[in-house]
């Protein structure tokens, strides 16, 4: 694979064939820490995870996935205990990071498109942990990991995503990645005012089909993914209507038990009301599979881009 | 000893020959740090220490042990810098948390019991390091180790515990893993309203002699150890009866050398003013070896829980 | 060299063949991890990194310096996440890290002369690594290595010290590790109201010649060195005073390119208004490279100071 020293900006970044790969050897290291815990791959190397904005999820499985290859990390801090707070640029932290010689950079912050910037300006590799709304393609490497591993397949599956798709990042880059395989349908199910970002569509058009809907339950019986996001309340000019819409967003197993068929059931997680605790025991329920997915697959990002 | 794979929540978890067995390791492992600094034992070993609330004395020296035995340690962060920001349910961070396959899990959170229904969603064994006002069992562990050490024995001791019994989870846990040993006598010294809960001495009734004082002076000659804690103002109904009441349960040096025989002294730390840094000459001051201990007896019994 | 096991509070507790053989250990240590990425000699070794006050070069630059020797950190933790929220003295707080045994403790506080009362109850070596605005030594260690870095030399040279030199510990930790050389003229750049503290150049007196000017046009084309530090807003009694001076103390590239020559331009970092990027693109600007000779000479000086 020619992922050795390359940043990871978009999930646009990767061919089909560079995900593919990267799950098998997820499997693979899968099967190699379930046997020995720690790796010695990344002996000697060093990961630096900076993060400007609050993740606990994301930096906590860069963090045991480097830890699982062997590596080292060192994390920039709590951005309330920093210079950060002396009103230093990010570009002046990430140069400074930079100089101390990681072997590669996971990065989250707060503004589209300055993840960019950054790598130009780093020497090792950068991973867009988050940046802003814009993107989160690790996010999105999880995700399809883990509709590869439970579906078996990817192409030609039909995944509704749910929520603020207006908002986040996970939507964006989840229907990147889905885009880079055959056959794939979106159904994108929100509140029209929280519906996708036209640029987004407009990057996957002709890739994917897509098609726009408020209601879940319209389409709920032609999904093999119900990929559930938050609706943030901030996100309303109107609370009212915030109120009023709640409880076509919201999924507990009642709900999901009139169906004829149930899809799997994902969430980038923390969850809050959208997805009830009811729902945890059912067999569809995949997102604490898909958290720990994550860090499989995280790790075997980082492997290839150390080339080790 | 079958300590393999175990939750620790209670102090009433251990066996009298346990937590022997864990002080006797806790003297062996202190030789070995102190011939080669940080040992095999846990070579890649994880554990992941989860502070839901503030805490540095039992978050480092938990941190030390992993160290000293060679194992690595994943902080899962300062609560503000996380997910929980978001309204994660407690139980959802630890399960993500169990998903990266610790080998040990040390909590501390604010809700009394809840360590132990997150032990229960947990694979990996938890150590219950502070469940609100209820149980600090590894505190009570360090408490006890450093009587033993110091007096040579714990059978027979008279200690008294001062200070604001009712909301703290010392007093609660020291008075637990006491009443594994024989004839021990315990002096609850505190105002009436912050004296020691009902459901504490319930469940120590008949293993241990115990009685209640508001006047330390009345006691303290019959002491083997007392066991300061702190007094806090908030917990005062009446702001001025606090005032009044201050000077009762503070120990200084100048008291101390009042009475015929000086106990040792022991606090868990931090310490404001109830415990006066003119005590900290006196050859009695053992609340900063109690300090170190806890890294000893905490090594001691991670080792034992991963059964290395 | 003598430095096994000692303090380091004040830039005057090396001597000039001390500071010179950790310039060219720092030369070595470069060149083996340049080639090994992480070194051995710290291997089972400890630091405990204590800040109780922001800081992010000055940490991380100690932590990957550990690393890169092979030994471990571990750190004290953001203050508010701490016990020292509950009102802890910095003498117990610090008594508790060194009883966990550290090899080697760096410490940043408020209280100048503080890491001096710190240093005398630690059994562990204590590294000052700011005492409010009295001194930050490691901060004069690698501002001369990097002018013995980039001039090749630091006897003779002139420098010019600009901004807030009355509250900076960077300003008088950088005078007294010049006033160790031969021949050294400083030019302290500032207004009135925030020049140089007397006992800085008391203490300097005799050993380096000095000026004191309020205009850095008087003096740029004598200077060897530019050493830009922030002049703070908070600082100026009279707010007006301020926007009127603010111009002053500004270096930008084309400010510079008004002079016959440039000098080498360096600066603590982080940077605000005072230091433009303008300047980044500059042969002269050795501030980002200042930042990573810090990794380089801390890794000496620690290595030094645990006698590996």
């Amino acid at each position: 694979m020619g992922l050795k020293g390359r940043d990871v900006i978009s999930a646009l970044d990767f061919s089909r064939a560079e995900v593919e790969e990267l799950f098998r050897l997820a499997e693979r290291l899968r099967e190699e820490i379930a046997e020995r815990r720690i790796l010695d791959y990344a002996r000697g190397r060093l990961m630096a995870t900076v993060f400007m904005e609050p993740s606990t999820r994301t930096r906590l499985s860069f963090t045991y996935a480097m830890i699982r290859l062997g590596g080292a990390v060192v994390d920039f801090g709590p951005e309330a205990a920093t210079s950060r707070a002396k009103g230093e640029s990010l570009e002046d932290s990430l140069r400074m990071v930079d100089g101390y010689g990681p072997d590669v950079i996971v990065l989250r912050q707060g503004t589209p498109g300055m993840a960019e910037k950054v790598a130009e300006v780093c020497e090792a590799p950068v991973i867009n942990a988050g940046d802003g709304w814009n993107e989160h393609p690790t996010q999105a490497l999880l995700d399809v990991y883990t509709i590869w591993r439970e579906l078996g397949r990817v192409d030609g599956v039909t995944v509704g995503i749910m929520g603020d798709l207006k908002h986040g990042r996970t939507p964006s880059s989840l229907s990147y990645m889905l885009s880079l395989f055959d056959g794939v349908k979106i159904w994108y199910i929100a509140p029209d005012p929280l519906q996708i970002r036209p640029e987004v569509v407009e990057r996957v058009e002709g890739r994917v089909e897509y098609s726009k809907t408020s209601k879940l339950e319209d389409v709920i019986e032609e999904l093999d993914v119900l990929y559930v996001t938050r609706l943030q309340k901030e996100r309303f000019p109107d609370p009212e209507e915030y109120e009023r819409l709640k409880g076509s967003y919201r999924v507990d197993a009642d709900f999901l038990r009139k169906f004829r068929k149930i899809p799997i059931i994902m969430h980038p997680l923390p969850r809050v009301w959208e997805l009830d605790e009811s729902v945890d025991s059912l067999p569809q329920a995949k997102y604490f599979e898909q958290a720990v997915n994550g860090m499989y697959v995280r790790a075997a990002l980082v492997k290839e881009i150390l080339g080790i």
